[in-house]
């Protein structure tokens, strides 16, 4: 059995791993890590857990970081887990990090990231040594490389719905690589546990509010990826709204097309370029994506079509965001880097209604 | 006093408008029509009326239909008001259809839009002898011609907030006509009454649906409309979700600007656009339109801005779709034809939270 | 005009009093307090009301609570009202407070209702001088002091749902007095502004979470209130819960009834009871009382029937939290206090749907 | 592996136990049926589980009705069962009726039951030699009896929350037995699939209704079974609410106690009873069950106190109503019935957030 450390046990990031760790069949759950309210059972923090998860959270600190497992996963904000790093992949453990701190693969892209995200204020990377053995964690794009990774930076939320949603164009070349518009819809989860103005119930129910228009840090790992596909610099315009929800993000894509395509060409461009893939759906045409029919689960339905009048592409992508969102795609991604079966604790059908 | 009627007033589009009523000092509600369900007051199907309106609900005869009274509203679906129109116009009685009957000036520009209509399906226009005489219900745009109006076509509440959100950049040139896209999140309340499976609280319900993806109706009057402002063609790309909510419509629209503005460059073309206008309230640079902050009301709130890296212009522009989206607007039509004030009985604030 | 003023403008409860007043044709807001976020429009903590209420925020210090003005209104926590009530009573200015302060007309009764209230921790009255010359806010059993008063203790939220509820059963003396259950229903906003992780979206959402079980501080302001209606002393458990929905509270009350009686006969005592109450709609039988039928107005609709196999008497009792169980019963106090009509400013009908 | 066909596969309650059986081990869903929809995969209905259940649903015909099977589930509508039930126990088939159908021993019970339906509007049994030989499906009181049971009656969901609440109190003889009022819970799936006015999304957002007042059917179970328990009639006063949640029961029970007994007292009988049951948490002293922390998962929590002020019992207990209120539950009785481990294929942890 592999032993895995979660840091940053009592948060929503936290939970979703610790859940899916527990059904799963060759991971053990041996040590919970917090900075915060430590000393008590987790099911303190979170009491659907009693009877399932009693372990006491323990404090942070450095001497209990990386030691005596094969697995930390950082579950933690910006720059935690750059600043173990070091210590963990040293020696020798794998690491898999929520944040951005692991996703680009040079100090200037990982720059650029910073000095978009509210948190990190364009601070300098404070571990580059290891960034280029890091790999970027969207196993749909970079499978082999994650079967060899020991250091993984998980992607971002928003990010693996817009990427998932574009790639099989932008890689085919049929969209116009400056014409891309994403219109984001996510559930209030994604802002985590820590109550706030914004995600106060009275605020948050009944509304719909735009937020970091233009300037979400998600961005940043999308157009570097979706750039590094289409072989070309992509421009991409970006506003993200949180609906009502729990759980849950759906985004919405446009890009003008090079030619002409039909809804159907377009439908079998994404079959084929998912064909396989265990989490990824491409809906019949003349099926749309929707929240519900992925909440709960590691999959990421895509539907794909063309608005024929203006020689738009229209693409939608669902995803629940704490799972294939991050601790589904974290998951997906150990399992690869640790050799075990993609799916291997992912197989639960989606929660409905 | 003026007299006034309601045709269709136990669904909710007619409920909107009774409710306005009976707070408005010049008019009086003294007919409620409708097909089915009459015979019994109108607060046995809207037990919140209570004490308020138990006037009771009578048989929507063509006998009854604009007799006795100096004003008609067609809160009724497509293809009603067209089949009574003749007789309720020719008897010199104002009327206002909520539907898609009168929002178009000519036979060919209905006929676009009845193809593109589910329960219309391309028959033709039933009286198109006063298609010209009939004048579309945006005041911010076609205020004088509506002081003059005899019979109003109110427009569909997508439309509103597309129309009002582009209007201003359109008119001035700043946006490539045919660059647009506009992203939707609707409520559940504009389906209307009636329930239906996609409306099931357990389906709508921690749910995010696209529906009609470039091909809703609404996009018709909101082409034609952008395309007279703009003096040639506009192309537009429109993508409609229901999100959980019972009310509201955020529409968020990207364009292509053809010069390089500033977002404060943007934002002053829009104060000036609207400056005076008693319901739309242009947002100061940095804050972003949200449901919350109209529902109730008959207010449109609109922020725009430009994603400077992209040159690409984005407005948000959010409205209460039972109010400015359907009978507040109606109202400020009425207000207008009736030669009132043009906000009598519209001064309610949002309701929050 | 009257002159008012609020203190405690920018929490929900300064809020919806700001909102009536800005439609009522008699007072005029021309002061609005707040201990903290002054100097700032009122509109930037509520951008619903651009346009509205742009007045700006002072602070609230003693120099300026109760000056030049007619009427204050103290929006604000336990142990506020009484620490100014001295100074604005004493300068012949009325006062209206919506905490536990004035509520009780001895310092005995108020001390129960302290040692009862998390936030006052048993700590002794601080005017207690003034203690009887208070009025208790329930226009319906009080009206005729309340046109006297010049200071009133504005009523608990869940308390006037529960008075309501049980007045006419217990006066007439038909039920057990020490029988009374009452299951208390609640949306978020009573909790106020403030965020918390009990009313933070993810947890709020699709969850009923029961509170301060048998413990409610509102209990005792009901008990204290149905005892003297009964003339003996009345026994109440009383259970509250959280629903997730922003606005009201349903009541279920439950008692034993004394002798047998019918569902009709209970329902002829409760029209009797509450004839030509301006805001207390007693349901026909067989219809019952629900949230979405009163939210937004200042209405109490009431539905009493008899489970007539176990001899139980059933009340569901249901209003806006903010309106009837807060601004509106405030401004129904008000008016009454000032001899305007009761009614004026709050004829507005619910919100639906 | 056990074969096993659902009948009435399209609806909320046999979706419950495809997605059951869909990870059981021991288990094989090899027939689909249902009446109407035939012809097409179960993901056609429920587009979440593409790629999950592609399984044609089959007529639901009395040619297939429990033919090459070993169990047979019923997820269908009061008097379906019924119907078969000869036929399918006459074969050796195991079956498991969802309905009120087998919930009780005799003709009398069923025929009070019935009464009170309003979809079984009086009507006797259909197959009545079968009643007796039946065993009503509460593994936690009636465990012995399922591992010999061929026919199973599935409880009501609110039936389970009522019963697992008060049994323990019920038992031990401390309650009143005719005291007991009950105020009930429930989201809007209990309702099923099926759209309707009350369960529309405008009208149940934001609503709390009170509905089958102190006359729903489940109670006809719960007296009967509470009876059984006490060795006297109960009597007992429902109350059942929709609130705005898709999920969920959560039942607040309250009771005279016969004698003074504390808070611990209580809580200690409670666990004491529920000692070693894999799916009943009594919650530690002070906390007290909410829906969100059994939501998703088998478990009823139960939290018990008192209200020594009142002499009063107050107990509270929490299920997912479409598990262990319905699917759940079924899967618990069916591994009892089948010789398999009482949890097996119910082992996942609650959603949370």
């Amino acid at each position: 059995m592999v032993r895995a450390q979660i840091v940053g046990a009592t948060g929503y990031g936290g939970l979703g791993m610790v859940e899916l760790l527990l059904h799963h069949p060759e991971i053990k759950l041996t040590s919970l890590l917090a900075r915060t309210d430590v000393g008590k059972p987790l099911s303190d923090f979170f009491p659907h857990l009693r009877g399932f998860c009693d372990q006491v959270v323990e404090d942070a600190s450095p001497e209990r970081i990386g030691v005596d497992v094969d697995l930390v996963i950082f579950a933690t904000p910006d720059r935690v887990g750059m600043a173990h790093a070091r210590q963990v992949v040293g020696a020798g453990v794998a690491m898999l990090d929520y944040s951005g701190d692991f996703r680009f693969p040079t100090v200037e892209q990982y720059q650029e990231y910073a000095l978009r995200h509210p948190s990190t204020a364009g601070r300098p990377h404070a571990c580059p040594e290891l960034l280029g053995a890091n790999v970027y964690g969207i196993p749909e794009l970079y499978r082999s490389r994650l079967r060899e990774a020991r250091l993984v930076g998980n992607p971002g939320c928003f990010a693996v719905a817009m990427i998932l949603g574009l790639a099989p164009a932008v890689k085919a070349g049929v969209a116009e690589p400056r014409s891309i518009v994403v219109d984001g819809k996510t559930g209030s989860s994604g802002a985590g546990k820590k109550p706030s103005p914004v995600h106060h119930f009275p605020e948050r129910n009944e509304n719909v509010t735009p937020y970091r228009v233009a300037s979400h840090q998600h961005t940043v790992e999308a157009v570097s990826t979706l750039s590094g596909l289409a072989g070309e610099p992509v421009g991409l315009t970006f506003v993200p709204h949180v609906v009502p929800t729990t759980r849950g993000i759906l985004c919405t894509s446009y890009a003008t097309l090079r030619r002409p395509l039909s809804s159907a060409q377009v439908h079998d461009l994404y079959r084929e370029f998912y064909a396989g893939e265990p989490f990824v759906r491409v809906l019949p045409m003349g099926s749309f994506a929707a929240l519900k029919s992925v909440q709960g689960s590691n999959l990421c339905d895509v539907s794909a079509t063309v608005d024929e009048a203006n020689g738009r592409l229209i693409v939608i992508s669902a995803i629940d965001n704490l799972m294939k969102g991050q601790a589904g795609v974290a998951l997906q991604n150990i399992n690869l880097m640790l050799g075990f079966a993609e799916t291997l604790g992912l197989e639960r059908t989606p929660v409905y209604p």
